[in-house]
Parts: C-alpha cells; structure tokens; sequence
C-alpha cells in the first residue's frame, strides 16, 4: 500500500513530533511517500525547492498513492487542499485529530462524507487505529 | 457575477474584520454568496446546522460559483479544500494574502498554476486588485 502522509509545514511545525511518531507507525502498514513532512528538522520555511515544484511533485505522489493520511489538529492550507483533491480523485483519506476545547475541526472535512476522521489523545493510539483501517502489519518495520 | 468568498472560521476568527471589509468591497463586483463568513458576530464554533449541511451547502454554493475569493493569510483546513475542488472543477481562484516574516504561504497553494495570489498589506488595496481581476464595478453598491 502506498501512502501519502500529510501534516502543516507552513501553516506551523508545532505538532511535528507528533508526525514523526505517527509516520513511523504507519510505515508499518504502507510505504509513506511524504516522510520529510514529519521530519522534526524540517521548520516552517520548507523545503529548499520552488513552490511549483513542491505543488507539481507532491500532487504526483498523492494521485499515486491508495490513501491519504492527514493529522488535521493544527489548520493548514495545504492540508485541507491536499484532502480536497484526495477527494475529487476517490483515493481513500483517513483524518487523524485531537480534539481540544478551544477549536473545533472544520465542517468541511468533519462534514465529508468521503473522509474518515478518528479522534486520538496520545499517539499510543495510532496504531490501534491504523490496524483498524489497514488490517496486516509489515513485519519487521520500525515500532514506536 | 457569482462569487464565493472563503476566510478561515474554525482555524481561528482574527481576521473576522478583515474579511468584513474585503467582502463589502466584492460586492461591487458581484454577488456573494457566502456574506456570513465575514459576519463578525460569527464565531469559531461557526453556523448550529450540521457539518454536513455546512459542508453539503457550501460545496454546493462553489459549484455554481464563477470565481472563489479566498483570503489565505490564517491557515485554513476548509479554505484549503475549498480550493483544491475549485481548481479541480474549473473555477477561477483568487487569493488574497498578507506577507509577513514570521510565516509564508502553502506551496499548494503559492505553487499551484490555476491559482492567482495576490498580496496586500490594508484592506484599503483590495479594490484596486479586484478592479484589476474583475473588470466592472456594479454601480450603487456600498464602498468601503
């Protein structure tokens, strides 16, 4: 299974720990096309690459990829864009979200009916979860 | 012309009056269907219908819509998927943002060909970007 993970770059890396713990998870399950997105050494600036060429590469490897796995706690752009196109294209999206009192995940993505969205606390969680949606383990790959 | 304006709702209200006074410019130029995501009163918990009325409706809204407005300067979850089905369906996308040092913008969305961004600095711009966009103002509407 190829998978496209997706988080916020720009939008803020204050949840980039987090995406590293759940990119090596789910490398379990899949190959993760996008595991720069969870590099924690990556800041909000980005990659050194044009912006078209970031765009033209990574909707490529989406319109590869089985499914789309979003964490959707921190809002970004480039996120909600990436699942509207997951969307239009009928690749599966798995939504990953801690809800907190203060904010509320938007309608948009709450309200799809082609998206999935399961809510965690801790990432201890996520594997449990994947297991859900993804049955078989790849042995032998990385264990949180 | 039909214009459908996006501005963040549930990714945070900051710029609630701003959108206030980019919306009333855009209506010179057309009619807006989406006049509440600039209502100041609203806030981030958004509209008491459910997240797929919201989403079911606004989607609906876009569809038929000759141009999608964005303001992209707070990252959005809904802004962002909003305009990747724009630009899947076709629709004429213009964004509106405010540089500044601390943030820059998505590269789905800086680096994507079927969008135009635009920057400014005051609200006071918008209608000389939108003269330049859209052509004809419609006569007696409110200014700003």
């Amino acid at each position: 299974m190829r998978i496209y993970f997706a988080g916020s770059i720009r939008g803020g890396r204050e949840d980039a720990t987090i995406y590293h713990k759940i990119v090596s998870v789910l490398t379990r399950y899949g190959a993760v096309l996008t595991e720069h997105v969870a590099d924690p050494k990556l800041d909000a600036r980005g990659e050194e690459l044009s912006d078209q060429q970031i765009h033209d590469r990574d909707l490529e490897w989406l319109k590869s990829c089985d499914c789309l796995v979003a964490e959707v706690t921190k809002p970004s752009l480039g996120v909600g864009f990436e699942i509207g196109k997951a969307t239009e294209w009928g690749i599966q999206v798995l939504c990953l979200y801690r809800p907190s009192e203060s904010i509320s995940l938007s309608a948009m993505i709450a309200g799809c009916d082609q998206v999935v969205v399961e809510t965690y606390r801790s990432v201890v969680e996520v594997d449990a979860i994947f297991a859900r949606h993804f049955g078989v383990r790849r042995p032998g790959a990385a264990l949180l």
